[in-house]
């Protein structure tokens, strides 16, 4: 697949639930981590989103939101990755930052240098990735 | 909070609008400014969120349009913040530009450099910040 | 119109599917292209959008995912746009990728410098401008 976006999950849908304007599609991901998708209703009809079918999870870099906090903070965002910081590439005002779940599946994301500074961000600390479900593009 | 997101907003939660899928809530901040989020549903029973709550609304700064124009100009985002730009941060091919609202309330948006020249962003500048309520993450 | 966001399309609103919460909203841009917006009823009734009205539909380049896969790709983004690449400006971390369509519209992509080697990113390629309804703000 040839595309700008960082993130690009296969996995497969164990959920879906219609709407009228957007649906809520959940992939299950090979590490068994899940993924929200909210897409719409047209876009299920379209691409045959079912449960039991395969698709991909698209999110690009700086739509990803990333925490050190496992504390008490609870997020509206669906999906909340768990893993550990892998790679830290700096630019002047952004900075990429890669993380490693569990499973084995990589992250990106793009946040501003400020946050790396912030958050002490580097190989090695633990992080999450936080992705609204609004922000995954689902691709077949 | 230790999160990547340079904008955290706190208030109360001043309505919510239930649906099948998506929910719609208002936030009213200390300053009296107002944010609208749009939600899954599902995050809504979760974090258990209800009129008069309290919460938090993180945004990237890369998903706030900035505009100075006070104009004719209106839009669908929910989301208007009315303020001064007090700082701009300028890099290779985005800027950090931040605004400052008339409540103290400071908010941070990356944009290009090239929209940095084109509108005139320095401080000093008046300007909004648009959000779209769809790109609001809410907290507890 | 004096905003930071980069791709800023003028259309006349071709269809529009009211809902709960959202509404999906159908422009049509001069060169013939189509732009679909999930943006929230509320916004539908306060901006008076109806079929025959014109908007604006704005992006942030941010928001714009580039492919050059047309192979069987199939993306859940409404909005997919094919052109040719017509500049590519490289930065560290990030670089903004632009992408002309035949009926001459121009969009503007911010992707990450490595999604540009990969992709083999530069003037002459044919590539798309990938879309989320959801990510698209409208204008009056």
């Amino acid at each position: 697949m040839k595309i700008s976006a960082r993130n690009v999950f296969e996995g497969q849908i164990t959920a879906l639930t219609p709407g009228p304007i957007n649906a809520a599609v959940t992939l299950t991901l090979s590490g068994g981590d899940q993924l929200v998708a909210v897409v719409t209703q047209a876009s299920v009809v379209d691409l045959g989103l079912a449960v039991g079918g395969r698709a991909f999870a698209i999110v690009k870099a700086p739509w990803v939101i990333v925490t050190t906090d496992d504390g008490g903070l609870r997020l509206s965002a669906r999906n909340h990755l768990r893993g550990t910081v892998s790679a830290v590439k700096a630019g002047p005002i952004n900075a990429e930052v890669v993380i490693t779940l569990p499973g084995g599946t990589v992250v990106h994301a793009v946040v501003t240098q400020d946050a790396v500074a912030e958050l002490g961000l580097k190989p090695g600390v633990a992080a999450s990735a936080v992705i609204k479900a609004s922000h995954v593009v689902l691709g077949v």
